[in-house]
């Protein structure tokens, strides 16, 4: 029921041509709807200045085409993620502004410039080689919801120096994303280092015990660091989504 | 809000006492409450004739007895699983008409008889001795919840013969419940022989690679029988829950 | 040992040309044959109306026709599941009146319209997109099974009053099918709605702990309603067929 | 090497009293202990205001009591978390000014009251009943670091609209804490009503396929809402040291 | 229904005092009940010689003597496996003939000597000093079905030449019992230096990834000997009976 | 050290142109050669009329006929399992005399006819259609291994009487293979019937909470049924192997 | 066989008295014997200054006892490992020169003092307090084999800083263990530091995904360092005993 | 910083071109990097003779060249792992010097011959044909190291008789490497033949409860044998490499 469907009621209530006895009725009926109402009013402003997102793992270019075509009216900002070089070519040939990031496996659509609305500077740092896709997903979604972000990639445990190197980048962030697989030490030795939140991102990548990521995952979870939240394997989106939350309290 | 506080406000506003506008702005802001009130109704008629449960365990004699004495000015029924010996007992003294199932571990406090609401009979069948206690659960829950029911125990499949000599219960039970540990096989096998919904119960009876009843509930998921749905581990109760829902319908 | 062998025995007895004894001796070797006999009947009429299934994964083509021309003599209706297009489209070709469901993976050959037998409603509701082939099998399969079936797909917990919108809808279905993946949670959300029984149907939709659907399995086994019992992952075929036996008790 | 060591070695440089060259051999060994000094004193402004926390499970009263004396004197505040009821009279029959929370078994120490340092209110939801210690566990620590916290307890999915009642808690709230074991889908629901962060925390209640936490730990990693991350199983302090973090932010 | 009742039925069809159709009729229906007579004679002769068994875990001293005593009439020999001392000694004080195994926690109830029926030699090996009561479990049941049985306990992999000392015992063997527990090892090295049947008996022994012994009963099922075949965690009454059957071939 | 050579040393001894001394320190080296002597010895009588196997997965067509060609000198049979059908065909085309099992996947090269060693018959019993692959393997291996082979497919416990209508067959047999995937029932209520040992096979035939085998595998091991031993999920080769050692007991 | 007896056969040969063919007969017997013969040997060499070690777990004091009043008369050393304090008072109350090592849990007995025999000095790091017990067995271990043992314990990676003030120790250690529960992430760190062998022992401490330390062991397995290998969890003996055989390559 | 940093600002502190002031000031914040620049010293010295390593899985040709192109100014020798052939072609063709092993998928590229380092030899030992790949990639790894290496292929433990044809080789290594699948037992019986560190690796070799390695190294590390230490499965070479630190200590 909209405003003026209430309004509508209680203005026949009031010139006594529906009765107090029907329009109780009536009212008692109206439930969901005006709780939608509201909902669909704070969802449009929940969404303000951040990225829809279209998952393109298992959709075809068409189909990720045609969802961003019925966005594309009302939304200032478009994301894809887990899109292929293949399909982002193709739908890249069809939305003249977007940008696609390959190691990502992003597709970006920006209708203007998206305002720096984080308090402060989110880092995303990541511990192998291989954990830099799901480290540059984490990047992007955090950049294109409005902050600003800095990283620093393939500082892992086993090399703890080149992790101190980086130390006033560290202390000077925020909010901390830290990717990391095989054995998923590097967001508790960050915690340790610093009085931040860190969103910690176990990826699938290394091999025999790593069982696709969940041995990175419990050892997350499991951080001796109290300043540590984890979110699901290989999530980097997930990870930059949170981060812009937390960035914003 | 409730009934009279509606009245109320479209009184005024029939009166003329409050303004459309300010009903309107009134009105906007109750949904959940109205939404509550319709939900308090339905699940009144909802629990009409169906008990109310409380689950005993890692509660106090105490704590059962205080819940209890709550809910039985409202409810024509109580249920409490879980319960040992020894609660049970301090409970009892305290309501004069409450009774025991022991092996169901099962207090039961009547106001009056259940009439008999469902279609047909529920069967309960087991397989092993141990799993009598939660067949036990099951019959005692679905038979206070307005149904005929009917139960045999010990039918394993090792000794497939002794199923055969109840073919007749149970080709004439409108819903089965079949419980069973170890290999959880009973269920496919009873599936195979009725066109009637089985609601299988894993339990956790067994060693080794029973694995505490996993892998009877994997069994039973894996049913080559179509006519087979699953509940928890042990979860005589919800079995017995779900049957008398589907001896409804 | 069918009918007219009895007869016959039993009229040799009957006539003198066969001795008490040695009728005795070949009756007690009648066993399984009896009961078979019993049980072809007991199975034709438990079919009547209803599908015979053939999963369609890991056979070819060639092998899923040769089965449905066997059994187009004797059956109304026959169900080919998990049959991908290229598969469908060899097989379409050679059974003119069939029907492929290109989204349920799911071929239909009716010789006649199924009546619809199931006492009320049977309502599909699905969370995700990605969730929808599996809704669409359990929804196929029910309807092929002579029931009137709505569906409501795409309202995940995450958006939760989007659920709510299909309130009446809810509310008048007399079994509930509800499919999700990912965290499974929809259908302890919609069970707490209503008094009716529902099958939770996992599905291997999510990645990383989704661990293939064993997370959504798992959690509506712990579903905190009672009125849930689940089938197997990705397993929609099941929860129709389950639905259509309860909707009959 | 303290400060005062660095500048004595300068001195003896500028002076002439130490050459070059045996300066150079020096400082090439002062490393760690250097960054140990800047992290003592960056560690003792990390801590400021916020609690030392001292696990009290595994720990005898006796051990608990001489930890707490040796941080009395340099600490405002003195946290214990996982005490029982018997080890928590011992201790605070030594300590006049400590105070004893029976559900969350903390053991909170203050030598003067902490001034609320949040930007936000946090608000602490739980499902079940016995889910509340580790909601608890969660809101004293979050109060006891300096923030304004709410709680809502016994709002399970199963009676969703229980949750729509605090509805205006849950939208002013800066950061969220959802404690819920057996099935772990309050996350998602409440995720999916704001635009804040979501520290979702899975409880061991629960029995059968719960897992001892694992599968409500898993259904909120696969969460469908992205404002969600997670901590360890019944680590209610470790949710509530994670808010605070984010409500610094 | 028995071989009098049917008599009875073609005596009377004999007679004329029953017609062929109503014979027909009743003999319809005649199924289980004649599988089941079948069965009954099948049983006992299956048994002849063969120990009944009682599982004693989770039964009462006065249960356990119960059942013995109702099976003391018609059995040459009752077993009761996993039996304590405690319970042992009541059930004994009850039974003058029965003698208790304390190190294979069995009770075993003669009437007569049990007459050797096996063709070869059970031999019954274990790794280490913990598996010696699955081990001697297994002994005593081979022993008790009527079989010589040998053993050789503590010829762990870490010490191979031990097992070397004991060739002609292995050689000489018709079936082998093998027991272990941690690495599981043992049964693969035994079935190596035979070409006889082999019945592997992982047991809960060991600690870590032991896993409850799960990790040996996949060492079994995985070994590189083909003559390996294997039974639950700890189930040496199990191998006993499984040997047994196999000596008998 | 063979034989002559002992023999040589020995009558060097004997006839003093070796000194004791010398003899003591040779023979004190001669250790595994002996044994392993030995071990050829046993090896060679062992493997008389037995197969020896080639595991064909992960081979070559080129690698498989070159260990063709080099035991064919000496044995009498030879057997390749898990060999697809192009490899089959490139290896038969080397080898006139050999037979592809298409469906078994397996190659038999036979010089003469096996001759018959077994005591009694093998039954190999198989509950669905895609289990028939592993059976078929059970089976060929039974019978190259010089065995009266059976088999009876398709009697899943979903149709319980299909499997009494084979009921001589399985009184008849001495030793039983079953082969079940999903829930793996078959082999307990197979064993349930006979008092003959039965091998369980597990196959990996099912899907969702199937586990790729492992339900099967556990219910079997969980078996209520104490005649049942099991091998590795899909061993159909191991099984038919432990069944030919059996026969020969 | 010793070589008392093989002198004898020989001289009888070279006396004539035992002829070419019966000694041929006889030694074609002797097989394992002999090689026992040198394992013996070879395994006192073996354990000339190591530890014999009692496995205290699950035998009582009187049975550890016996064990150890056996091997006292020809060993210098005995070690018991996992005894209680309990236990280990009856023990020393029986072995004046025994000593108990509480923390570890372990008796020592040693007849005269252990001569250094290990090249370098064997570092024993732990993480947390709650794995010292486990760090402090492998210590005693090692130290009782005969090396140089240092330790540092309580320098877990959330506080990375704490590792770098012992560098220097770390640095000249030959061997290192390193012992970690939770999240397992020291020995990575450390292993980066240095260019010598780290053996790694997960400890089950820690809760939820701790899993009751495979996640710790996992996440060591998986250690992006090259120079770990890693023993059972909680096993603290083992890794002592490893680094001492490494200390002595 | 540098040394010729360091000097300069003490030079100019010495001259008194900087004030002891802003000498201390900049001092201060050199901390990383100073440790840095020791870790680079301490490394260079570290790898001096030993592999750096490039992990070739996920990588192309082209990224496996441009690494080592980077390398080779400044290193004697270049690992690359896991680099299939197609790859491995395209890299020898542009360095000329470097050399592919295919069985173990290493490339090796030597500036001039690597001197033996390690004080004694390292035996590398396998169970089955399929472990040879891994075992291959440990012995190249250990050679390329600057080890004496052996090796022993195929001894698996179901002949045990062959592992002692090689006790000598056995007897005289330092070290040993064992690789082993399915069961993974070869590792305890190879260490309970010697006192010298033994480095188990598993392999994923095998099917069904292989579990793709999990059971192999669970079997390894709950060895009965104490001098054993387990790699990640299928880790071929940080077997070598740690088996090299071992023989270098």
């Amino acid at each position: 029921m909209d405003k003026e469907s209430l309004e509508e009621i209680l203005k026949n209530v009031s010139a006594g041509s529906t009765s107090v006895e029907d329009a109780v009725k009536t009212l008692m009926h109206i439930h969901i709807e005006d709780i939608d109402y509201a909902h669909i009013d704070h969802h449009r402003s929940l969404r303000k200045g951040f990225p829809e997102v279209i998952f393109g793992e298992g959709k075809t270019a068409g189909q990720i085409a045609g969802i961003m075509e019925k966005m594309a009216a009302q939304e200032e900002i478009i994301l894809v993620t887990r899109a292929d070089k293949e399909k982002a070519e193709s739908v890249l040939s069809r939305f003249s502004g977007a940008v696609y990031y390959e190691e990502a496996r992003m597709i970006v659509l920006k209708k203007k410039d998206i305002s720096v609305q984080g308090r402060g500077k989110i880092l995303v740092l990541s511990a192998g080689t291989s954990d830099i896709p799901v480290a540059r997903e984490a990047y992007i979604t955090a950049q294109a919801m409005g902050n600003d972000v800095d990283s620093v990639f393939d500082v892992g445990v086993a090399g703890i120096h080149r992790l101190f190197n980086h130390k006033k980048m560290i202390d000077d962030a925020s909010v901390l994303i830290v990717v990391a697989g095989m054995e998923g030490a590097l967001p508790s030795v960050v915690a340790g280092m610093v009085s931040r939140p860190v969103i910690a991102v176990p990826t699938s990548v290394g091999y025999g015990v790593s069982l696709g990521g969940l041995t990175a995952l419990f050892a997350m979870l499991n951080s001796c660091s109290s300043n540590v939240a984890v979110v699901n394997i290989d999530n980097g989106f997930g990870a930059g989504y949170m981060a812009a939350m937390i960035n914003r309290v």
